[in-house]
């Protein structure tokens, strides 16, 4: 049995439709559960229980949201200077608005949480462009839900816009099936 | 006088196109010449000879043309460990197939002709999200068209799509005709 | 007059150094002065009265404090999405342990600012590495203080590493002072 | 049997003593050869015949060597089109002067090469901050050599500065014999 962590903040819903949809994925692949936190919520013990970590942030001034962060400073830290994560594996995923048709920041913002994930020692699980649904929510990084029309009116996410998340999910816990107990890193 | 070089390279024409308008945006401002120059045939004496220099790159592989950076590691690499182009402005702006409706890495593109940019000195014009024709081809860092439609077909860019372009020219004009001969970097 | 607005969080006190050695630079250019503010504390009035807005952040897990991300979230984005900042200028700086002698991620944390700073419609005003100091303390985005030594003692910020950080003060009044009441953007 | 490739450029040798490490390090694992290839003359057929890629390359200007990058542009991008990497191994290293104690733009070349990666849909080995010989050649997306000391002269790179490269191809190699024949993408 694999457990897949998977964290995120939410404005308005998206992310949080993201991480859900996320969740399915992971639980329709066997022996594989996922657990869904707030950053808020999410402390170290969540963290030391999961095979796998996967971050979702709303894409707010070009990057992370604070919450996430402060997620990621006042809990994923500890974990990372004891070197406890070390060969789990990690994942990202972001929604935003995307004003202005390039993405609004939806890349650096996602590099943000990579960052972290990176250096927790986390093998990464990128984005296929052959994944279902990557044409209207794919970035390379991970699922990236635009919420808004290009007349930045809010029409929210489609059903079709969470097909990309629910597939990394899949993605993900067959990675940390595989991974389980493996020994990678001395 | 200022004068605005704007080096580039170009696939199918899109960045041509964003290239040009630009140029365009830059001769409305008095005072005020464009230089087009492809970046096979970029030579150093253009760079010195310019107040403003702006870098237009396609999105490939999620980043910079190979093209593009050739000239900035065989031509700008040698104005740079000489100090000659400090406090001259700078801008860039990017074209791409956009596939997977995040960008498809034009972000990181465009940070890789800016880190280039801040490492020769250069004042960094961006795109303010007001500019004209941003929604349809802006991002923060410059401007962006995305060639494809979301489906892939090749489109092309759009008159609307090159609005943005024009306006960045007049605002990096504006800034060179401020900055020129100014002393800021002892 | 010009009025330099240097907005930073710091753990231990080397943000909080570099932050006063940016306003040292900034004080000794004529008819500039300096506001020191700490992120928690910054609220919309500083930026709106600011000609320079100037961000310093500790790296922390790759990129930017949560702090200082919370101030873009909360208090820059109203100015952002009112388009009040455009046309201003910023920069940013930054400190860290250096864990790993690549920077520990510095690179992507000042960028995680400069996106914000992008956003907000900023001219953007680089470090090039002829500036005094820049070899102990210098990246090309901006001062980079690392406060550890190469075993990660905690050195400390050397009088040597705040060099960078005084003439980026003073290449930032600089530009503030030339830019000011300028038109460039419609 | 896995077969771990390594395409790189190199300039004054570095990066070709980091590659020549990262092999040794992956033929020092059971079941695991290596095979090094310059940048130029790597092939499609080396792509399609490997289990896991590594690209390595020298930081210029910020981001990735041009060398690099016209074999991503034009050798990568076939496989890219047609999704013949899907669910393979990736991971990155690189080599630079450092000019500036900061990485000299290392985290972004980094990203550069990461980008490519990601796209061609690479599960992506990060450098725990644990691996024996971090602190002196390490960044959390790979092992990074600075081979010129902080007065920048050539000190070139020392037997301490591989031996992260070695650690890191010992932890592709044990990844690419784990994920040998799995089944994650669809």
């Amino acid at each position: 049995m694999v457990r897949v962590l998977i964290v995120y903040a939410s404005d308005h819903g998206s992310t949080e439709k993201m991480a859900k949809a996320l969740a399915d994925g992971v639980k329709s692949v066997e022996d594989s559960i996922a657990e869904l936190v707030k950053a808020d919520d999410a402390r170290i013990e969540h963290l030391l229980s999961c095979d796998a970590l996967v971050i979702g942030t709303p894409v707010h001034m070009g990057s992370i949201d604070w919450r996430v962060k402060k997620f990621i400073d006042t809990v994923c830290s500890g974990a990372w200077m004891q070197d406890k994560l070390i060969g789990k594996v990690g994942a990202v995923f972001a929604s935003g608005s995307g004003y202005g048709n390039g993405g609004g920041g939806c890349e650096l913002a996602m590099l943000s949480v990579l960052n972290n994930i990176a250096e927790l020692g986390l093998l990464i699980v990128p984005l296929p462009k052959k994944t279902p649904g990557y044409k209207v929510a794919g970035l390379q990084w991970g699922p990236y839900g635009r919420a808004h029309a290009e007349d930045l009116s809010p029409k929210g996410l489609s059903d079709d816009q969470l097909v990309s998340s629910k597939h990394h999910g899949m993605h993900i816990a067959r990675v940390a099936n595989i991974l389980k107990d493996a020994q990678i890193f001395e």
